[in-house]
């Protein structure tokens, strides 16, 4: 990367106030333990000013709180984070497409595929797919009929969609993700299972990212739906039938079973399960590890799961959790003999 | 789909009990909110009562107890849901495999393919691999040297199989699925792991169905054995040696270590976890996000996990948790100090 | 497999005290249960003296305790499980890489392969790549641009390393892992996410092991960092600028989030989520299914998760866990009034 910024100039961009020399050059950003002399660096909270203190960086973006003590080039922003990620934006532009068809990839004729397109090797794209202008289609993605993908969407190497997917715009989805495979529908059919035909499909909206390895099912009857907006980490697995509302974010390794209506704006932490046939309102905070099995009614931020503890002190304690009925059934027991 | 069918034959299909118009034409069928006129739908419980007063099928298929009461063309039923699996079925009948070799696709000369088979575009087939008749292999799967597929078996994008890998008839295997990868096999040697190389494989049974992304490791010696009629969703891990038997069901996202033994007809909830060296007996349900570290001998439910609350109640609680086995000692001196 | 190898020979590999016949000739190992005449078998704690009498292996190997009243051919041998790994590994040596590229391999001109490398089918390999020596790429596998591979790696089908990634000597990756993918970096914009570039990558060490379908991502900022002989099971998730200690060793199905450090000669338990921004000592056990979200800081045993109860048992006590600061309180009013 040899691009350089003013400090002046990364102000702009981030919307922050200049304390310091606005003609630096500023030759990269790294984090504040990294950064050498021309590069920017960030904090984005109290914990790191040790760190400040011994940073080599030659400008730093602070909160105004942070800043106040701080004799170095600052820009001062409201959310270092997001200057962060702008500076960073701004120093790694994405690179506009080459558009170019591989000579390995193999393309059913009656697929449309706009001209700048960048389709890479070893790409299967099968009957009627539509792709838009400025999309990506990277080395080993498969694309099988009936699929569309809108504008500047990107596919990293190997994906796979299944038949009748629907991807928007400006959307990303990283290696391995899986896409529209089977919903896990069977009926009991005496002492077997009769598998459900699953006749449905994924409609994906704009600006969502999906992370390597995800799979998303395609619907039993209608679509699987993944709204504008959503983020979804590597390792989740969405059941058929799901709704997920815009701008929610579900961090690694979270499962979510069929028909599960999940809201706007919801964060979800990592290694969550939810049960499906259930809503979880909008503006939702699940943290890590959490199980839900019932419908969450409204906003706010909902726990559960046993941080560990020293091995001998958790046998103990697991032992009493199974013994838990009978030691309220006592107290209650001693109370009323108390009371008497 | 062009297809048509009387709600005559959709009684004999389902073998139901017909009420009203037997010479109707049925279209498609749809879920209860999303029917329209020609369609057939089903209810498979009270809650979907009200949602069917509002619906605009033409039919639907219901319990003799939810029939009661509804005024329109209904097949009756003592298993709606078996019985929409059943249409669906007959709307969208399995399409024959038309039998071809893509020219990308790369197979060893020793390979054995069904002259009816299906090897779609860039997979690769290994040293003295058996296909049998009507097989299905779609775009970019890899199967190694010496395995071996059933008849009718259809395997989708992009799955793996490693070497010596037994597959029986009509099952299904979805993308991204890996079959024979090592175990997780190391004998400490100083502070270093010592891998123990893994020369088992894996063999799956007839009608099984695997995920999308799902991992089932080779046994160490021996077979990793999938019975007939499995049925594993996305993102399972199936261990070294692992054993499942006939018929057994396992949602999402499940983690079974090495050497676990699954009974017959088990249903295993999403995004559980099982421990290795253990056996679970016939007809055990467990329900989602359980931890099963010991054996389990009898049929039934098991159930473990804490599902969600406000988070401000969890940390209290969780804390208390913590302090569980001294709030038991301190119920028993309470006891005890009464009592004298 | 037609090695034989002597028991005097057995004895030498595993450094194992030989009593009995040591010209016997053993044609290979298998499990106390399944082995015949011939082979060597192991037995690796009291549980299986059972099975000991009943086996029909030529000679076994035990600790020097079990072998006490063993009246056949015996290694005696302070660890029979990685005696048994020297055993496999004497009658299952690796095979030399046979050196070749398959022509319908996509490889970049800029790319350096050594000569001796094995590219399989398929494999795309992108600019300024550098094979080392003996590196085995299978069929599939996609390897990005500017990635380095060093000596003697093992790339199974299907792997994908986005760019920059660096991949040490003797390491094995297996199928499906994405290793370099985009860390789940967003920066919060009004009621949107502004995705933070991930600009670092995955520096992986030398006798590394990732399993099948396991996903490391790319770092923020710098590097994701695997050392030297760390084990990683399959369908794991590391996330972003996460760092993990030589010899560790993680089992399936475990999510560690962005920025966690992990110790040297730890051991994780399957399905463990660990947080991220939080440190883990050296030699550090997690038992399976825990929940770490706070930094552990000395070595010992962890453990969280609640095992599997009857169902009905199951609901009365989880119900008692949501009230169980109250229960606490109770116990201390019911103190202080017996006090008085």
């Amino acid at each position: 990367m040899t691009t350089t910024l003013s400090l002046n100039k990364l102000a702009q961009i981030t919307t922050s106030e200049l304390r310091g020399n606005a003609d630096l050059l500023i030759t990269g950003i790294s984090s504040l333990d990294a950064a050498t002399k021309g590069e920017i660096s960030f904090a984005i909270g109290r914990k790191y000013l040790s760190q400040l203190d011994a940073c080599n960086a030659s400008a730093v973006i602070l909160t105004a709180d942070l800043a106040t003590n701080y004799k170095g080039n600052v820009l001062i922003n409201k959310s270092p984070y997001l200057a962060y990620a702008q500076v960073v934006a701004a120093f790694y532009p994405e690179q506009a497409v080459v558009a170019s068809i591989h000579p390995s990839s193999v393309i059913d004729s009656s697929a449309s595929i706009a001209n700048d397109a960048y389709i890479g090797a070893n790409v299967v794209i099968g009957k009627n797919v539509v792709i838009a202008k400025a999309v990506v289609i990277e080395a080993g993605s498969i694309i099988n009929d009936n699929c569309s993908i809108g504008e500047n969407t990107h596919l990293h190497a190997k994906v796979t969609l299944y038949e009748n997917t629907q991807i928007g715009q400006n959307t990303r989805i990283h290696s391995g993700a899986v896409i529209g495979s089977d919903g896990f529908g069977y009926a009991p059919d005496q002492s077997k299972w009769y598998k459900i035909k699953q006749i449905g499909n994924v409609i994906i909206g704009n600006q969502v990212e999906i992370g390597a390895n995800t799979t998303i099912d395609r619907a039993a009857l209608g679509s699987t739906h993944i709204a504008d907006g959503v983020k979804l980490d590597n390792l989740i697995q969405i059941g058929h039938n799901v709704r997920i509302g815009e701008h929610t974010a579900i961090a690694a390794c979270v499962a979510i079973a069929g028909s599960a209506t999940i809201g706007k704006r919801c964060q979800i932490g990592g290694a969550s399960a939810i049960a499906g046939h259930l809503s979880i309102a909008d503006d939702v905070i699940i943290t890590g590890m959490s199980m839900v099995i019932r419908s969450i009614k409204s906003a706010g931020v909902y726990s559960s799961g046993m941080p560990v503890n020293e091995n001998r002190k958790w046998r103990k304690n697991i032992i009493r959790f199974t013994q838990l009925d009978k030691m309220a059934q006592k107290i209650r027991q001693l109370e009323k003999r108390i009371k008497r």
